[in-house]
């Protein structure tokens, strides 16, 4: 699968449009997923362009689990989350929406997985406020 | 949450118990799922003792992604999987049910989540039979 330089995670890495963001390094980006599965659902992207983990390189799959950690572990302490769920989906026919690869990093329980995510957009206020209880316990 | 060395997962790593091997490094080890979700569902594990990924050192959890991926690719290719699923589970409250580190590396869509996995062990010679294509696809 051929990369798109167009898909909307490329342009918001390109900072073309915007995110909620929560945390950035050299390699990886973490911002707030905007139609969530449950609150404080967020995603954790690599700034390699890769559409799945199949063309993704090994230093950057490393950094993307080193971000996700602490994603996940800010949002246990912030949020009280108890248990985290990690998913990654590979391929339109796994239910991949966004051609770049990305980990969502879900506060809650494989139970909230049996539900589709929100259909509509998150108010992105009451994102916001999510986000700064995340960021707030990095 | 201190780790419980007398878990399925720690008493497969020590032989204790088999498994349906699909690959094993110094690192880590990739089984067949007793009760899979799909058809040819495989689990990845470190020899780490963690229990989830808040213990899990950097270095396992990278050696964790270069097995997940060869195991993706050889699903992909030795069982005609289009999509692949991970999913990993961090606490009892997220669903986890063995307490040692593991991602669960699943041929299908995000769809096949919502159907609880099977709650009875496959049967062996089937999952065998799936186990050698995979293998043969390494």
């Amino acid at each position: 699968m051929s990369y798109d330089t167009n898909n909307i995670f490329a342009k918001i890495l390109r900072g073309e449009i915007p995110c909620i963001k929560l945390y950035e390094d050299e390699h990886t980006l973490a911002f707030m997923d905007i139609m969530p599965h449950t609150e404080g659902h967020a995603l954790v992207i690599p700034k390699e362009a890769a559409t799945t983990l199949f063309e993704l390189s090994d230093d950057a799959a490393a950094a993307c689990m080193r971000t996700v950690r602490k994603i996940g572990h800010a949002q246990k302490k912030g949020l009280g989350a108890e248990g985290i769920v990690l998913m990654q989906l590979n391929g339109p026919e796994a239910g991949q929406s966004v051609p770049h690869y990305h980990i969502h990093v879900i506060p809650g329980s494989i139970a909230d997985l049996r539900k589709p995510h929100s259909a509509h957009m998150a108010d992105q206020g009451h994102l916001k406020v999510l986000a700064d209880k995340i960021v707030a316990a990095l």
